[in-house]
């Protein structure tokens, strides 16, 4: 049986992967970018340059049997360093083995994702700006620096982004459930440089944040010794975007609220006023395919904000997910196929854009909170007394490839289980000795009944 | 000073009323709109033919001085006659003053309401689509049995309804927030003719309902004497759109569920096979103008379910108010009647569309219950014991025009106290004596501290 011919919209992660994936399996594979090839130019500043790879990202290069290659770029992040200002940073771990979430530039994995799958002899359209597809008939109109150009794809896939043309041709059909928000915030980028010798200013092996309640920056380490910052700032209000205006506003505000980072950050006010001050953007949509002719994928089924550091991650899941799919139920199984990818995503799409939100007040307000401190530390003590029997909410996202929906569902029963732990004086330091391990047995046993119902 | 050109996307109730307000203020109006002039063709049947008026849209009408008029096409429906099968019909009451709803002709009323504006100077455009507007530029492009045509709006106003064209564009800007949601029923019209002497076959001064939990039927009641009747079904499960499928089927089913309506019905096998199932959309969205160049309204800006007979309602309201902020703040001053119009309004379209998802329930299932049931009555007395002091959230939003925010912010007060009403056994017969008035005004306190901090 000849394998169907596979078009994807979007060279971005998602395209990029999915096309080496799907190449491996021998189909053959068109990828159309609207951007011109990257491999070519210098990448756009400005713009997101690193990503946070986790268990769901890693799990879905090990499929492409690249797993190795990508971890040589990739820097390990162990936990969070807050900065509170003028006293001494906190570091707090992620997992309770030291598991990492990684740092990885987005510009170096896509190039390398596309380097392989053009290896493979997937063809790559470059810029190809999709203007509008017909889901009917799977008639793609693209314009080129040549005019017009016309496309018919027999299986189309858009992993064309959190603004997909293939999604907008889904929202005009009739039932079609569409969503698209802002928060308040939005984000800038800043830049750390690298010391004299190349080296890392701070810590390397850790996600900065300075937190402040209603907004506040981050950190990611790059190769080169610098790191990336961002801002999460609202529009509008006071401290805001539309506050905080000129160069002497900017360097006040920075001085009062981030005395720490401003010696490391030389280039502060070009960067401000030079990068642009993007939005944040969640959608959620349903159904993700249109009959057997074609499915969305990534951003452009779910787009999310940026605070579990999942978007990617989320996305590379999918990828896998769809090549389970399409593994177990054979080429030519395709109503089955997009029936099962539709039901097993949608909701753990739903679950991890919900799980993304909350985060932010957790990193810009919460981890700077003593008892939030504490409530965490109590967390990796019951994980480390009970290995096999506990795992929150962050190492269920971000190290393991259990459901999105299921560390949702279980966050309000930890929320209790919790809330037990915390309010025992005999906890007060955070710490749990081994004699009062039956204590915490005895609610866990709750805990774990609770969330035997969900499905994992 | 020369007085905004205004250009409406729509000649639908609302564009039209619109149009009619404007033109009554001195602007001059030209009216686009996608169908040919329903004045010159027999209106389109299987589409929602009656409507619903209620205190909104006659205060609307009211400041057009055109009520009169309007009630003289118009049947007032007391309340609902509840038709349970084989036992008698209940009947109860909508107000505690045997207030109205009333019943009316969607092709009438916007024939009248074309005719006026028109008389007045309004010009309207048939058969103009609307394929695209760019709102930095507020340039239209119209597809025409001419081809295609292009008009430049000075103040723009979208009436286009729940799919506008002008709103999809407002989509694709940064930071627009929106969401289209479909219910899991579809709808379906049906009729009940008149009988031999042109005389209404059930009570005419009544909304007509078979509840039968996940679906039903209702009727309005047409001035020939006929009824027009929507079954509201499930696209899918057992019953369903998809379940019932033969002629066989069909009869079968309502000669099961719908014994009484089933001799009121001759064209029952026709109707359901001819008439289209038609789906039900949800439309929120934020904000609702652009600059100071257009705005939505209407359907446009807040499509909603039809279940709390206030999707007219609620675009005349929209009306009436921007007249209001129009006479209050004056023609030039569109920056602030903008704004303040979509601070007023959005927050309100988003209450009652909530409100109507949720009076689904209500109509279908709970009007069946002997408890709802006695609760509505209790409700009334309530009302008729302290007139001035509680309206149920029915009536505030059906007989006045406190915003629909307010209701929605009474709901949960409210129900806590019938919880209490309901729980003594002194109203087990749904009743409140005189002397037993001041038991409930201790509780009528406690519920007016409670709504006292919302805003009507």
């Amino acid at each position: 049986m000849k394998k169907r011919e596979i078009t994807i919209l979007g060279a971005g992660l998602v395209g990029s992967l999915l096309a080496l994936l799907f190449e491996q399996r021998g189909y053959q594979v068109k990828v159309y970018e609207r951007r011109s090839d990257m491999r070519k130019n210098k990448l756009s500043a400005g713009r997101s340059i690193n990503l946070a790879m986790s268990v769901r990202g890693w799990s879905a290069l090990e499929m492409a049997g690249i797993k190795k290659e990508m971890e040589d770029i990739s820097i390990p992040m162990l936990g969070r360093e807050i900065h509170m200002g003028n006293e001494p940073t906190k570091f707090q771990y992620y997992g309770k083995n030291e598991e990492a979430i990684y740092s990885i530039s987005r510009g170096e994995l896509n190039k390398r994702l596309m380097e392989l799958a053009e290896k493979g002899g997937v063809e790559f359209f470059f810029d190809h700006k999709c203007e509008e597809v017909n889901i009917d008939t799977n008639e793609i109109t693209f314009s080129t620096q040549n005019g017009e150009s016309k496309v018919k794809a027999d299986l189309l896939i858009g992993g064309d982004g959190a603004f997909s043309a293939l999604r907008t041709a889904y929202t005009k059909k009739d039932r079609y459930n569409y969503e698209q928000f802002y928060v308040e915030h939005g984000y800038k980028e800043l830049n750390i440089p690298p010391g004299p010798n190349g080296e890392h200013l701070i810590n390397k092996e850790a996600l900065h944040i300075w937190p402040r309640k209603n907004y506040m920056v981050i950190a990611l380490p790059n190769q080169d010794g610098s790191f990336t910052c961002t801002l999460f700032f609202p529009y509008e209000g006071t401290p805001s975007f539309n506050s905080i205006k000129t160069k002497e506003d900017v360097q006040a505000f920075f001085e009062e609220q981030f005395p720490d980072a401003v010696p490391l950050m030389p280039a502060l006010l070009d960067d401000y006023f030079e990068n642009p001050t993007a939005s944040l953007v969640t959608v959620r949509c349903s159904p993700w395919y249109y009959e057997e002719k074609s499915l969305i994928i990534g951003d452009a089924a779910h787009a999310i904000v940026p605070f579990y550091g999942q978007g990617m991650n989320a996305g590379f899941e999918d990828c896998r997910i769809l090549m389970e799919l399409i593994d177990r139920h054979g080429d030519d199984k395709w109503d089955i196929i997009l029936k099962h990818y539709n039901t097993l995503r949608v909701e753990n799409g739903r679950a991890i854009s919900d799980l993304a939100l909350k985060n932010f007040i957790e990193m810009r307000d919460l981890v700077a909170d003593p008892e939030f401190l504490r409530r965490k530390k109590l967390e990796k003590e019951i994980g480390r007394l009970f290995p096999d029997r506990f795992n929150s909410v962050y190492e269920m996202v971000s190290f393991s490839n259990k459901q999105y929906s299921y560390a949702q569902d279980c966050q309000k029963a930890q929320d209790r289980l919790m809330a037990k732990v915390l309010a025992d004086p005999t906890f007060q330091n955070g710490e749990i000795d081994e004699k009062e391990k039956p204590i915490i047995e005895n609610w866990l046993r709750d805990y774990e009944e609770e969330v035997s119902a969900f499905t994992q």
